[in-house]
């Protein structure tokens, strides 16, 4: 029995591998744990059938045995120390690593986020050009802070890690502003991640879902 | 040796128990563990000498022999993974509370953050009072769906965890606004938390520092 894990159906991100499953998928292709997934229309995402599992409507879950997660983090987390390959084996490295998973959703992530809800909610209202760069300036914040401490190292801290994991995938979310360019060495961090196979075959997977939803849309996606 | 954590000198947020360092502290009582604080200015947040603790110049910050971690949420974590009382000892349900950790930190407190920084940042904008009901409106749905998973139960996964900790902290910051009152099972839930010795004695202490600031002003917090 292999785990199980959700995902959208028909990703609104087209298949860019920016939803919520791929750093899981990718955890799994770092630590070689085959894995199946349950798709996932919006409408069934929203139905007490999966807020069982994810009481805030979202994806991924987890589902193993009698074990039942949710969060992103928590599940690569959960894969991390359940698997060689993605934490160090000394302690004190270890704790240094699950800080940076908790740096890359709760510091780095947020004002990501931010940006993103003001471009989704509020591209219409007569002040969006004026915030906009309130919200950018957050982010840069964020991106300076981090390219100064990852200097001219390859990863985070030592080893790749599931720090750099989350933390990677927390950056691919700007992919498609021009922030990210202001920061040659945060770039050179993304692509090194992206090189990766494991991250390669998630990739493919999550874009083989997209492009099957695309060319075969059932009832729960149109 | 005792860990030794980082605080601010004279915290903004005038003593409420607020700031990053309160769910550390409250995590070193549940357990049982003393330890000390190092003040500091905002100026020194922001210095080299911090950054190398802190690569965001935030508090609070962790060391202990040779290990030094940021971000409270990973300080809490290793606290808990490295004593008895914040997380249970069954595996399943220590991965269940560790979701928690990470739904209190990456799904709940961004949404509340965001409206904070409006507040902060667009309080004399014109738009103001007009982009306020979107923020609440996005704490809102998150509030609901909480509430809902809580239902009648004292904790989200059984007894006291570090994720109910963490939510509680998140949650508490939305205390000067009228939102969490919508919600009573939430605020019960913030309530027997509160209650908690090991809260009041974590409260206790951090109120110290603030009264301590006020009342003698040293030159780095004027």
């Amino acid at each position: 029995m292999h785990p199980v894990i959700t995902a959208f159906a028909a990703s609104p991100d087209r298949g860019r591998g920016l939803a919520r499953d791929m750093p899981v998928r990718w955890a799994f292709e770092e630590v070689g744990q085959p894995y199946d997934v349950r798709l996932l229309s919006f409408a069934e995402m929203k139905q007490t059938a999966h807020r069982t599992l994810q009481p805030f409507g979202q994806i991924p879950t987890y589902e193993c045995g009698g074990l039942a997660l949710f969060e992103s983090g928590a599940i690569v987390l959960h894969i991390a120390q359940n698997h060689t390959g993605l934490l160090p084996d000394d302690p004190d490295a270890r704790a240094r690593a699950i800080t940076w998973m908790f740096a890359a959703v709760s510091t780095v992530e947020p004002v990501i986020t931010q940006l993103e809800n003001t471009v989704y909610m509020e591209r219409d209202k007569p002040w969006f050009f004026e915030r906009l760069p309130l919200m950018e300036d957050l982010i840069r914040i964020r991106l300076g802070e981090l390219s100064e401490r990852l200097g001219t190292f390859d990863w985070l801290d030592g080893t790749f890690s599931a720090g750099d994991l989350l933390m990677v995938q927390v950056l691919r979310r700007l992919g498609s502003s021009n922030l990210l360019s202001e920061y040659p060495s945060l770039c050179a961090y993304i692509a090194r991640a992206e090189a990766r196979p494991a991250f390669q075959r998630a990739f493919a997977a999550q874009f083989a879902v997209f492009n099957s939803a695309r060319t075969q849309p059932t009832l729960h996606d149109v």
